[in-house]
């Protein structure tokens, strides 16, 4: 994987950057829809191209429940299992294991968990988690890290950025080992990311951040955002965190975000972007747009034959009007939820398109005080 | 709406044709994929256009309860509500009065019923049976009929019989008041057809037929097949009442069916038929293939990197492997239901095409031959 930096904010630390992966370019800022469990949900993998998705997130956890790591093998990794021609970026597994799972015995060695879906018990170390995102095929890794929960005392936090990085050494030597087998996985093109902890600690954040850094990973995930802390702690954590990162690779928050959200973070720096919420939301009748939410299900949009919004261009509100998808999720029609999917993913590969051109033509602050004007204006109006 | 007959086959009533609607051309012998509650079950519209749909069948008695026809008048009727740019065939709705609602009076003003929705008390005559069809735009409407239960006595057949001649009268009258109206619907291009009754009485099918013809109709439906019959004799009504239908005029077998047997009833002379089972089949996990049905929930499928059909050439088949539409099904995942719709659908629309360019070659009776060959091939293969 290689990163190439190809323009910044001149007032912060905005950035545009091209990331080469195995499967394709990704221009960064980039946001990567959820493939939760081998299929970001409701959309075909084609559409997904079409919209200008280069790399989506596939869950290790999940996969690694089903269809498994023998199956997965079997079957030629991710990207034919999945018949998905572009990038796949594969979380370490670890956050799910602490928030899905049950009976979760943890030391040094890794976590002891069963699965949500029938009970069974599993393990998973830092090796094990490298082991299979490289099975996967993963064209970018992520090492298993230890996300604690928010709040937490500064015993809990300090254990767990001792062990993020313990489990992140141990991950790389993984990651090294295999690529001097025979196997051919990982391949030359695929990176690993290290994932810096340390909760709303600044001090250990940074400490984090610093002896990940002095290992040497291929880029950075801030991890421990998005996990129940209030959203300006979470954007104050990014900031303590980016500025000891290594400006010349990638920076990566997970989970995150709402629109306003991605946007502020990358006023501070960040290049990836994932969450499941334009996936989600649509599932719930909910569509993003440049003038807020709308509920589809409200009773108000019965005989409305507006699109979701003048100003897009998606297949959804090019062909179809807010009534009939109204109609398609009142009575469960799977076509409304996979209109609004489509919407809500356009609206967010559209907004990281705006980002990217903000930045090129040097017009970030006007594009970041627009962004700031209209969230201020809909929220007051909402 | 204009029917023109191209060609026929020399040994059996087989036969091409084109209907000119308000909404294109259709080429017949045709399927037309059913949307029941205003969609076509997990598709997108531009999908069922780049699968060769070129009329699709909406159900009058769904719409009539959701979203009802003062909604579906001030949204510009079907066609627009939908976002369909080609053909619709819209049914009476009797046959869902009969099957699905409960409490139903029926005497010879119509039915009285309740919604299985909501409970709310409903009626349905057939006058507004032609005037809700004709306000919602429909390019071939069908009149109100009574379909007998199967089995049913002589007495309740002949009762059907005499409702439904009655009826399509009373509805061929409103058809043309309403077209006589400043409404503009009906439009000009706009049918009416008539359903043919009699269960598996020859000579109240005959009977039914050659009044209706009297009366005089776009083109004929044959009701009351598919409705609990063994198949032989669902067949046996078919051929024994296109004897007495006009052969200038379309026909149409509501509801029907297997692929073999839209085969077997194109050879009696059939021109349009519907089903929902490429749809519903896809959403219980089944393809249909040239090899027989697979259920792709079994186990068998788990490490089966085949497609689907290695003949297809369906966006399913070309991209996506067995096994991993079984972890879709299994994961419970939109996406599956999805692909599996596509190539149902595709599996069925190529059908057609493979029936008319037999035809249009004169090339029907070995493709009969090998159709009906294939059947019992799969059949004791299974």
């Amino acid at each position: 994987m290689k990163f190439r930096l190809l323009a910044s904010a001149t007032e912060s630390r905005a950035r545009i950057g091209e990331l080469s992966t195995g499967h394709g370019l990704v221009q960064t800022p980039a946001f990567l829809p959820v493939g939760t469990r081998g299929t970001v949900k409701g959309v075909f993998p084609r559409d997904l191209l079409d919209l200008g998705a280069s790399m989506i997130l596939c869950n290790t956890y999940h996969l690694l429940l089903r269809p498994g790591i023998d199956l997965l093998r079997s079957l030629g990794g991710l990207h034919r299992f999945l018949g998905w021609p572009g990038a796949i970026l594969t979380d370490s597994g670890g956050y799910q294991v602490f928030s899905l799972s049950s009976l979760r015995s943890i030391d040094d060695r890794g976590v002891a968990f069963r699965s949500h879906l029938d009970g069974k018990l599993l393990f998973l170390s830092p090796e094990l988690a490298v082991e299979f995102q490289s099975i996967a095929g993963s064209d970018l890794a992520m090492s298993l890290d230890e996300c604690p929960p928010w709040p937490a005392s500064s015993s809990e936090l300090d254990q767990a950025v001792r062990r993020t990085v313990l489990w992140a050494a141990r991950g790389k030597e993984t990651w090294r080992r295999l690529r001097e087998s025979c196997s051919g996985l990982p391949t030359p093109e695929a990176g690993l990311f290290a994932i810096v902890q340390g909760g709303g600690s600044a001090k250990l954040r940074g400490l984090c951040a610093e002896e990940l850094g002095a290992i040497g990973f291929d880029g950075f995930a801030i991890g421990g955002v998005s996990v129940g802390e209030p959203v300006e702690e979470g954007l104050r954590a990014v900031a303590e965190t980016v500025v000891h990162l290594d400006p010349g690779r990638p920076r990566y928050v997970m989970g995150v975000g709402e629109p306003w959200q991605i946007v502020e973070m990358v006023n501070l720096g960040v290049d990836l972007f994932d969450c499941v919420l334009p996936t989600r939301l649509a599932r719930h009748g909910v569509a993003y747009t440049e003038r807020g939410r709308l509920s589809l299900r409200n009773a108000s949009f019965r005989l409305d034959t507006e699109p979701l919004s003048a100003e897009c261009g998606c297949y959804t509100c090019r062909h179809f009007h807010r009534a009939y998808l109204r109609h398609l999720l009142k009575s469960e029609e799977i076509l409304g939820v996979m209109l609004l999917t489509l919407h809500n993913l356009y609206f967010y590969l559209c907004l990281m398109r705006g980002i990217r051109r903000a930045l090129e033509t040097g017009r970030w602050d006007p594009f970041l005080a627009e962004q700031r004007r209209r969230r201020k204006e809909y929220k007051e109006g909402s």
